[in-house]
């Protein structure tokens, strides 16, 4: 089955999960309750915006850096992430990601489940 | 936890799945025993080579793509994709796909498993 790109979801998401201005976030494929699988998007930060802090329990979020670059705060303080790096978060911790940039960050995130 | 673009493992896969060619395989993030995804990697296929049918059962796989232009045969006939797109193939179906542009095709793609 395709989904073209025309077809897909784009919403802007103001304060995402206590973050700064608003978020693009663009739905790749909808959640289907038969996969292990609960979101797989393409989010868009611009200049300025961010997602806040947050906590992933029974899951792990992969970003995948398509382009510009982002700070990444995770327990262990902020690290620059940059376009073909992965975050990875899970097993209960928490990350948060904003882009102090002219460019965009663009990044694939995918949250599949803990076993 | 952020893997750096430097170290992902890249592979020529040769014939992979019975397709022509090489297809080179950059894995984002390994598989983690305790998380439902057993796959997320990116790959490229150049002109003329594919990656040959294949049938996914017990799990789903998504092939978001990133650049360039496919062919994707599925049981009911052949269409093309585009950069955007996503394939989405599981629950027993299969899937192949293959280049025949200049320009390199480039997707990621991720299984999660079903439930």
């Amino acid at each position: 089955m395709i989904i073209e790109k025309k077809d897909m979801k784009i919403e802007d998401v103001v304060n995402m999960r206590g973050g700064a201005g608003t978020v693009i976030k663009e739905t790749i494929a909808p959640a289907e309750p038969s996969v292990h699988m609960r979101l797989f998007a393409k989010f868009t930060i611009r200049k300025g915006c961010s997602i806040g802090e947050h906590t992933h329990t029974a899951e792990v979020e992969y970003y995948y850096i398509l382009s510009g670059e982002g700070i990444l705060t995770e327990a262990d303080g902020e690290k620059v992430v940059k376009a073909g790096d992965v975050v990875i978060t899970g097993w209960g911790n928490s990350h948060a990601i904003r882009n102090e940039k002219d460019e965009d960050l663009v990044f694939v995130a995918v949250i599949p489940t803990e076993k």
